[in-house]
């Protein structure tokens, strides 16, 4: 069943999310940070039985010089300069196993799958740690951290994700133009925090993204894991404040105003995790150019594998090159 | 939790299934018939994306000569002779999406993913029919046309499974003393059934698999699709007989104890779908060289991508020349 | 809980089903075809423990001339000629045990309840198959065939209660102009579709009918069966419009803009599997004169017996004769 | 799923549950209190649609003169003397509508349906008070003044019960020899109740019944309304031994040691609800004739209208004059 | 999620109760019978390990006579005058273990906490019986007697709150002008009945308050228990509009129109056991100064300890003398 | 329903744990190094409305020096020397709000309730960060670090309620051989935890403990927390050993091995959340005095307050001097 506003009114939504007067200001300095730490990438290659694509084991430095893993996966035997695309995944899972999502360099590009920190073991094996503490959390990692915007878990997981960019455009066979990201759900929340806090990427595909107007989504739904925030206020009554003050740096809502990249977006009307509306709040603010993929039947898994096909032909259209 | 016996007394379980005198003459005759109505298989070359394979949409004749489709997916300019994979999907799923599935291509098999008659329409698409009527059924397909062996379900789905490997042998790009089979769940189970109705297979990796040890499987857990049954039965009160009569002639325990081909199964131990014991009663009857990954804390998922990946090795040191 | 919207607003809403210009035209075909095929109804006694109960088990053609079941019940003794019920049942069941649903009879009506093919196996018996195969489809009838007006399903039931009607009218001790028609939920819809499609019914009772309404009824509930249609379409996206463009022919919003028989409907607020609005979208377009119990605290339930009773009362005003 | 032990230990399984030395003075003094504080039964005729049925609206006196309520259905135009079916109903229920359970008399009997003191809001409607209050409880019945067996709730509906045995035996056109006894689930435990109070039934049929051996009951499943106890008791920690004192009374394993009348039981495999070794811990105790039907995929539905249907014919057979 | 209608349009909310007209008289009727009916409370010291609290085992007179249980709990050692709060507690619970429930008293309150006839058998455990008998209903007390205003059960326990604030005032160490009540849920809807019945309490605290605005409780959330008023008008379809007649008597809309004592409220957003509209239906006509808080993301825990801790303040604040 | 062994079963049950040979060493250094790294415990009154007890918010020191929270609450005007209490709470919860948990301090033992790092979100409150990283971990504690015993989480916990011990007994005002242990679930876990690692408590009383038996715990049931362990290993497959190196060094049953504190101990035979078993695993190992409370119709809520009611009275008769 439909959970959120009939789809004609969808793109008149307005999301009520502040936008902070320092938002540049903590993102600039938190990354300019993390590039200082940061040291050289590392690629190993991974004996797989693969006769197609090459595999590569990579550790690379995200929040404050952190090791983050990812795997980048090219077409056997060629020799750029390549299309990239940046992957980023959904809630509770990692980058999975090596053998897993061989999609896009199937489809010519070198593909980065960047780990999650600290998750990847709900659904998908992640292998990298989140090496940074926390307060009293509700379990997840949606409180993690939220006493402070410096503190919250998602300034780090952002900050990994524009790290990863940095990374893939400094590989000696990537075109660093021709650089894009895609993502599902969480994937498509970072997606978004990318394309405001990187200016030049090629293109973003946000399918059914998450971290999207909090202060609607933690109110609507009583899915995870936005509802992970409610019940973390409904203990912690007398943060409410505090946790409002923190999210306008984590939503997707201020990141589309700043975003440049043309965009694909996805929603769908049955989807409760991330209902549409939420979507739309950071879809209708989005600066650059856009357009939207809303499914009528379909829940959280949204487009699926038609998402990924159309991202593959908007990134092939956009690189002009293929 | 563990949903069956303790793991140290499945070696020693025998199922209770019965063996009926007429079994390899009902398949024989099915099987008979269905080659003689067969026609020749069309391959259309899929317009896709990928760089590294290629995809074909593939029609071949099933039971009773009708049309059954296939995706075969080759490594791009490979020109064989190839060793292939036949691949059966899982229950209420199809073969998917032409983009879905590339990790056997992407090993360098053919690959050649067949739909199932009737299904594709719950996790993932088919584009199959099964052109043949049915009795009172409960929904799904566990009971379609159950009132007699000629009419069931499943003779129809085994009969296209073994024509799909007299489909891929006739291709001239594979070598026909290479072709092995792999499935998950309903498609382990019917690995199984065509491990005891083709002789010659090279291997089979039957994981979690499906459509075992019926006696036991209907009465010790309360979960779909098995659970079918049981919710038929207990309004057909009448037709217990009857239904037990039927179910011998697909019991992966009776297909177990004709099959030659060297095999690698997989069982785990929360697994309610598919318990381990009904798995076990087809292994332990199993009448060529085996294997079993038993794992500990999984449920219907098993191995997943590990599974596969031993699959891979499996079948390579089978196949002896890669 | 109220799932739909405000009574109030209930007999102001308007369906948005389309109306297809060959509707009438795709219906007479189909119905004068069943008519060509069918051949002699066969009556045969049940040998029952019933002392003021006679029973026969009914074989007559429907659809295409296949052969359909049904119980007549008819009070002992008596020569008619008789008012008779036409009795359609909800989804899953079919016509139960000959020992079941003794109301009517017992209230004097010659009880004519139809089996409905291929379902009977979910919470009542059946006895008649559906010797026609599907197209991929979802477990359940909603989908089934569902890729075409010609192969879907519900052509082939509405045509056998078409035929049932016929049958009726045909036995020598029914007053062929007395005769009515009564169904609960799938039973309901059946019956609009039947007042839609024969003009001179006597009258009929849909008690919260199904198959209402689909553009709103896919959208607004998450209740199955309705919700069949959408999991389907979750899977099957490319088939949105196709399956859209089916469904106006079997919808009992266009029945009943043709009905003119005298009709008792119900209808209850609390209703997640046929929402009011849905039912109140064919009763606002119903032709012939009508009535509605809009039950205030009921489920899908409905007014139940209540219902069952109101519509003997119903009947036998109609009938004028007893 | 089997939720109990095999069905080959069922027949020698023994309940634990202990007989109280008082057991028949209790019961003794309970019943002769109510027959001497009852006054004259009242019947009155309904105005109901049937034509072949007739219905009365029966007030006779129960436990302690206190008015019960039931439906007394008969032949139209049979003048008797009748076979009487004494019909006792599942928890939660009443005794319906009076157009519901026209079987019985449909079959010929004088059908006495009794109602259910207190209940009669579930699945179906009563119309009897319980004028009696409780200690604290859980909510239902089963804790409803379980501090005493002298307050015990199942005190009275038994009581109520064995006095529709005396109204049914004092109606002038019912053969007295010729009462038996039919109820499913509560309804069974009751009959078994009234086959250990009333020494010359002429047979019962308890199905699937409920209130038998306590000690087992409680602690083997956790699906209500054996659960209320469990919880009640979860609660008031300190009556587990008085609670454990009253039961004794009031279980079916107690009344079946002192049964002599013909009887025809029902259990079911898949019966979490009353698990059928709780109904053989009654059935291989109970001193008459015996037989059983147990449901090898049924749960706490058994055989439905087959166990109605075999118990006609096993009250025809056991009257021997029909 | 936010389970009812915006918080902005809460404020402006009217509830649909209507008020009979002999409300008044039917209350102080039935108070004054319950007077005369007194006789003197008894008060037995519990030997508990305590040591800066003394309880006491309270036994006063309630509903027409009937006993009550209650604990009493009061600082050791002060000799008052004391004031008071009387605290009536949550559905199916009771008055507990006198080791519970230790901060009023340990606030410097003499803390009365009484029992609630009849429950006090699901989560927390009762000692008072309520010897009344009941129509039909359905489980719980929602319905038990509801088939008058003059049976139904929250004419007693409503009585009985009255009695013990009569109670509490006679205790010769209590201060009878500073008595003030607290409750949540049903103990919040019976501080309402109380402040509507009682003129000259010194304040209440009626926490996310039940039993207020009927006519709108019983439609727009499916949680128990209100449900239990659904589900029994599903069944008993006739009883609507009796029901609908003897509502108004019991809700807290009535009695909020009559109280005078100063009031702190709560009510949450994401409650749906008692939705926000239903107590500012109460809330919104509350003739007594008033005030609310209302939580953003709880559910029915409301404010919890916090409510607790504001209500001491308020108290205080009133009491004007700690 | 018993979830687990017969009661009868349980006194012989031997868990299949295995003792780490380096236990000792590792917790001895552990712990020395907490030591060496404290600082000095910060007591602050806080401005609270209770009459009969002061309450002190705590800072001291834990795990590696890192600040933990907890409440000291004393009986008002007190001066000791005091018996005083440890208390350690439940999975998901803190040390809660400091007008909770008034029973101890009102039954005149100084109570020092410890908050619990980085939980303190779910039920109730708490105050204090867990500072340290972790890998890839399943949502919860219970995976949190489980790469390797240093990094686990329940190495720093249990840690720092070691040190919670050593500064209840600093305290001035408490008589250092007079301070026992109560905990539930997770809080008699650690209860059982500081047993086996401090030597001379006066007692403990160890609820319904968890984080006992992990062979067994994480196979028997299916409820959380154990459950994440499950749900961990289920995706890192390849950790299965690695993780069951792991545990034994944080497991009931090796600390059970070391304790000498007298004991008394509850489980529940209907506790799917800690099986009886698992917890008798430790119990039949303790090498101290001890009892059991085995609660035949509980669940995990366990004898409740009674279990507390029995923990007053045996710290009580321990200290023998109150």
């Amino acid at each position: 069943m439909y959970v959120d506003m009939p789809a004609a009114q969808l793109p008149d939504y307005r999301s009520s999310q502040v936008e902070p007067d320092d938002f540049d200001s903590f993102w600039d300095e938190t990354i300019a940070a993390a590039r200082a730490a940061a040291s050289a990438v590392v690629l190993e290659p991974v004996d797989s039985p693969l006769a197609t694509i090459d595999v590569f084991d990579v550790t690379f430095s995200g929040f404050d010089g952190q090791p983050v893993k990812a795997w980048l996966r090219v077409p056997k035997g060629v020799t750029g300069p390549l299309s990239a695309v940046v992957h980023y995944v959904g809630y509770g899972g990692g980058r999975g196993h090596h053998l897993e999502n061989l999609l896009w360099a199937s489809a010519g590009f070198a593909h980065f799958q960047m780990d999650t920190r600290g998750q990847g073991s709900g659904w998908s094996m992640g292998a990298t740690p989140d090496p940074v503490g926390t307060g009293p959390q509700y379990p997840g990692v949606m409180t993690r951290g939220i006493d402070s915007r410096e503190s919250y878990y998602y300034r780090r997981l952002f900050t990994d994700a524009v790290r990863a960019i940095d990374t893939v455009r400094e590989l000696a066979f990537i075109d660093p133009a021709r650089v894009s990201v895609f993502g599902q759900s969480q994937g498509g929340g970072i997606a978004l925090a990318v394309a405001g806090l990187v200016p030049d990427l090629a293109a973003i595909a946000p399918c059914v993204p998450f971290l999207c107007d909090f202060p609607r989504a933690t109110v609507i739904t009583d899915a995870y894991p936005y509802k992970e925030i409610r019940d973390f206020l409904a203990v912690h009554r007398d943060k409410t404040e505090a946790v409002a003050a923190v999210l306008p740096y984590f939503d997707g809502v201020n990141f589309a105003r700043r975003a440049q990249a043309p965009a694909l977006f996805s929603a769908s009307q049955m989807d409760a995790t991330c209902p549409p509306s939420t979507i739309y709040g950071a879809y209708n603010l989005y600066a650059g150019e856009k357009s939207m993929s809303l499914w009528q039947y379909n829940g959280h898994e949204g487009g699926g594998i038609v998402d990924e096909q159309r991202a593959i032909a908007f990134f092939r259209t956009i690189d002009g090159n293929r």
